[in-house]
């Protein structure tokens, strides 16, 4: 891989605009019926004809064989190494709403949940209480007293909420609580190495302040703690590439794994053609358009393979409104797989569509898994990717003499 | 990547004859009227039939996205990786005119300059001074006076010249003068780092004093000095495969690099006829040959399609003398790619020919872009081409028990 210094060193300004369409989830696994994968079953003709013009391959978020979650899949497309950066849960919910954190911060994404009289959990996500409750709680929470600590409890949606433990000395590398099922107590935080023991008798004592605090609560009496972590620093595109990025996507969770790498969020409504009218109204504004497509991946975990299948042509009559932009480069892709057979994220290797002018093109019939493997860009890396998009965007400079 | 430790220890003797022909900048772009490339537009009779018993495959220079120099994109076709090695213009330019370097010398690649009478550059090369001229200039400059420091200054060809500053702590790590634009002066010469402070006061005194010397001249009244730089330590092919490895090209820069690698320069002619004639020359005394062919290079920066088109029928016809000498593996490929429609070196991946008597014969109908997205070599690194041919060529033993 190239080092981000060495991208940085090539980076030259350029007037270009480039879009990266993600489709979360978007490869599958081919149905029982006719061996097609949802994006081989969908009808996609503006997607084909990109194709035959521009280059396929075939990416892996991560590595071959492994499965990304959103964080590593997204951090890949966007040029970083996953297996290098690495984000927290914590972290990133933080960042899908907006919350600001600082170094002295210590990140953690909370669930309320239910237990029994003898502590037991009986229910993970506390019968999934309406946002306002959550909100109600947190702010109970917030009163919660742990020594030497400066606590922020924010509700995200329904049952979860995210809690920044604001203090000295607190350090990554701790355990959850979220047994992962009900009949059992939440566990104790463990420290995993020596420097995160305070931050360990931190979270152990606010989540015994919070079983306190909730006592008299029903059904949210009791919190889960995960995915511990602190704010990454993470080098932003713009300082590598000179590009102003922007994101434009419904879910929090990934406005805020776009702003990790220096993105501005875009206003933008629920469907894909909201999205699309929100890149129209700010293509002038920047230079990196990552727009993201919740949908195809929601659909997937569902296993509801013709969901997925709509989701996908819904996106292909956007196509039209995208190219109308001129962008010099798209690239058409998903963050991982998600087959409606498998009904999660996969391992499964992402299809892959590059559209510009300086394509050599593959002449492809179509989008497709299958004719992926035959596309010039090869089987890559998804962080391979960046590069390819600046080159494509004459943003990349001269290697060497 | 295998480490050239590991391929050292692999590394067996043999009697078998690698020729690698490097057709500089050969990969293209489709042109308008029928999307053909100019490998594609070729009539390649020979190539196409070496394609149908051989290997295709494409490869990446240096990696996806990354346009190399020439430095980077001959390093990789030799098996190293260009982001590990890296040579500097000004020790590239010393190694084609034959100037021997020491580990006291920094070298810098010099242009003679018009500046008008307020120091702003008029012309950054001088209307491109005969090269008799610039070596009566570089001889002058000889003469300028650096306390502590020895000068080389040897003229290259036209405004080209180089300058080896011969002295103790002088070290990499300097900014160019070369503000790369007409109607603003030389830039002075900055240190990086701080090992870099000596040498960067030595070359801005060798520049002020070349002002001085030069003042009467014209239009050649200044220099502009770029990429300086140490000779790199480069294991050579020798030492890691036990090959004695031959260069035959025209232009010396390419004979300098091959060098680097320790490859002896063969005297050649000017035609493609010439440099394999050198070829069969000295076919008995080497066991590697690099055979360069600058036009296709030349001709896709002037943009000229059809004259890249018929310098690779030109090469075509030559395959058969080379054929005649029964080498025992023919690689036939580029640097990186450089397409007339683009008129400059690219990212765009390198179309690779491999054949010998051990391939698994792919069975292409051509030898084009389009086919060898479909070889078995795949899509590589080029440094991974040499362990390849070495293996073809039976010169690697088996790794690990």
């Amino acid at each position: 891989m190239v080092s981000l210094d060495d991208l940085k060193a090539l980076a030259r300004p350029a007037s270009t605009k480039i879009v990266l369409l993600v489709l979360d989830g978007l490869g599958g696994l081919g149905r029982e019926s006719d061996g097609k994968t949802e994006l081989e079953a969908a009808r996609t003709p503006n997607l084909d004809a990109l194709a035959a013009k521009g280059n396929l391959g075939l990416a892996d978020p991560v590595a071959p064989g492994i499965t990304p979650g959103s964080g590593p899949g997204h951090l890949g497309l966007f040029g970083y190494d996953p297996l290098q950066f690495r984000i927290g849960r914590g972290v990133l919910e933080a960042a899908g709403i907006d919350l600001d954190m600082t170094d002295r911060d210590l990140a953690a994404r909370g669930n309320f949940c239910s237990v029994d009289a003898g502590g037991v959990i009986t229910d993970r996500r506390a019968g999934r209480i309406p946002t306002e409750t959550c909100a109600r709680l947190a702010t109970m929470l917030e009163g919660a007293r742990v020594p030497g600590v400066d606590l922020v409890v924010r509700p995200v949606r329904e049952h979860r909420f995210v809690v920044l433990f604001r203090g000295d000395d607190l350090e990554e590398g701790l355990t959850e609580t979220d047994p992962q099922e009900t009949g059992t107590p939440p566990l104790p935080v463990k420290a995993e190495t020596q420097s995160a023991r305070r931050a360990a008798e931190v979270a152990n004592q606010f989540a015994a302040e919070a079983k306190k605090l909730l006592a008299k609560e029903h059904p949210a009496n009791m919190v889960l703690l995960r995915g511990f972590s602190k704010y990454p620093r993470i080098p932003w595109l713009t300082a590598i590439y000179g590009v102003r990025a922007a994101v434009i996507a419904v879910y929090p969770m990934y406005r805020g794994l776009a702003k990790l790498v220096g993105m501005q969020p875009v206003k933008t409504g629920d469907t894909v053609a909201d999205e699309v009218s929100a890149l129209e109204s700010a293509f002038g504004q920047f230079d990196f358009f990552f727009v993201h497509v919740k949908k195809t991946d929601s659909a997937g975990e569902d296993g509801n393979f013709d969901r997925k299948v709509s989701v996908i042509e819904e996106v292909d009559a956007q196509i039209p409104r995208i190219l109308a932009l001129k962008p010099d480069v798209l690239v058409v892709t998903g963050d991982h797989s998600t087959p409606a057979g498998f009904k999660a994220h996969s391992w499964h290797p992402v299809p892959v569509l590059l559209a510009s002018r300086w394509c050599r093109p593959d002449g492809a019939p179509s989008f497709s898994e299958r004719e992926c493997r035959f596309g010039s860009i090869g089987h890559i890396r998804a962080a391979a990717l960046m590069p390819l998009m600046m080159a494509h965007a004459e943003r990349l400079t001269k290697f060497g003499a």
